[in-house]
């Protein structure tokens, strides 16, 4: 029987079996949606940081950086999270030292376990066919908002227990993963109207990101599998 | 504007605003359900305690004492944490030291806040009523299973922010006060029904605590309103 598991928040990680399993980590809002985008348009591996002056370092040693803190992209840099900055000639064939408020913090703490791919609704049935050709347990890590529960991470482990449900004959699922099925199913007509609400809506409401959130909240747009290789993420697929 | 947070573990309490709020702790299955009970039965204070060695020394001095772990009354204590237990006219007037798998951890960890209290569907328009005096913002604190999210403390959760959001006007939900709601409103025509699959109810069942579960899944039985006092558990209202 699999297991697929969902945490909530990378603080909650610690207490989630890790070892032997595939960990997904989403960041919805925008960090993950933004990596698979980078995927999408050639870049050939990212470098995940956790401080800005990580991603510095990098970008003083030639690589191209990206920092965003608070929805914002960061003095000296010229990329943030967003995914459209990404959909340039520019990227293809370079390796991006990025860091985020809250993705590459989970990303980071995933790291160790056996098997880490990223996943946003944008790769949302990539990451299931990836998944499903494989015989391991899943945690989902939903990155949340600076270790608080967010709505949109929660929405995508909902969609990603869907996919899954109805592949694996028998499955053991937790309640995180049962409760956010049941979020999901009942938003998955209008993430974004669904999504209206939350608290991270707002903030990108605040900094005028609607185009990014709308784009986020679409299935499917590529097929690409980025995953952990050492301290580079790479395509899997 | 009154603010309105869900924390769906307590490992999460370090990352919500604690001071000048009304934490709610909650451990539906069955640590709060059970000291509402205790207190409806004339229990006159009740001292939650992190261990069960500390529970013991509470004993040795003479106080009564309830000890669970994992659903099992402790070897050596008369009480665990099933509501039925303290429907006695032993209780009556009695001070109870006692320890569980989670509650009592979660009690500990909210204890410093200004104004703590025990909320459980057993008294949630109690608990409801009573927020709606102060003019305070609110923290519901779920104990989850072990630190990991579980879903009947946040359909309790979701039950208290829908009573709330009926009678105050302006308020702001956090994600997780609105992920709660929405699980809630899904669930709340048949609680149990709604829990058949989850975790904490097959644990439940192995130990053949249906009764237990049934109990604990009723709303509003009482109207005692249990509060933080130092060191102790007493009536508020």
């Amino acid at each position: 029987m699999r297991n697929v598991q969902v945490c909530l928040s990378p603080a909650l990680f610690q207490y989630y079996d890790s070892t032997d399993r595939i960990i997904v980590v989403t960041d919805v809002l925008r960090a993950t949606s933004a990596i698979c985008i980078a995927f999408e348009h050639g870049v050939k591996s990212i470098i995940p940081v956790a401080t800005i002056d990580e991603a510095r370092q990098y970008r003083q040693m030639g690589y191209m950086a990206a920092a965003e803190r608070n929805g914002i992209v960061q003095e000296g840099f010229e990329f943030g999270n967003s995914p459209f900055s990404y959909m340039t000639e520019q990227v293809k064939g370079q390796t991006i030292a990025l860091t985020t408020t809250n993705g590459t913090q989970a990303i980071d703490i995933a790291r160790d376990a056996s098997k880490v791919i990223i996943g946003s609704f944008l790769n949302l049935s990539a990451v299931a066919n990836w998944i499903l050709q494989q015989n391991e347990n899943v945690t989902i890590l939903c990155s949340g908002w600076k270790n608080r529960f967010n709505l949109e991470d929660t929405l995508f482990a909902g969609a990603l227990v869907d996919k899954l449900q109805g592949e694996i004959e028998s499955t053991d699922y937790d309640d995180a993963a049962l409760g956010a099925l049941r979020l999901f199913n009942e938003a998955k007509g209008d993430l974004y109207g669904y999504l209206e609400s939350s608290s991270h809506r707002h903030r990108m409401k605040r900094l005028e990101l609607e185009k990014d959130v709308r784009f986020c909240l679409q299935f499917d747009i590529t097929n690409v599998v980025p995953i952990i290789q050492g301290k580079h993420i790479v395509k899997a697929v």
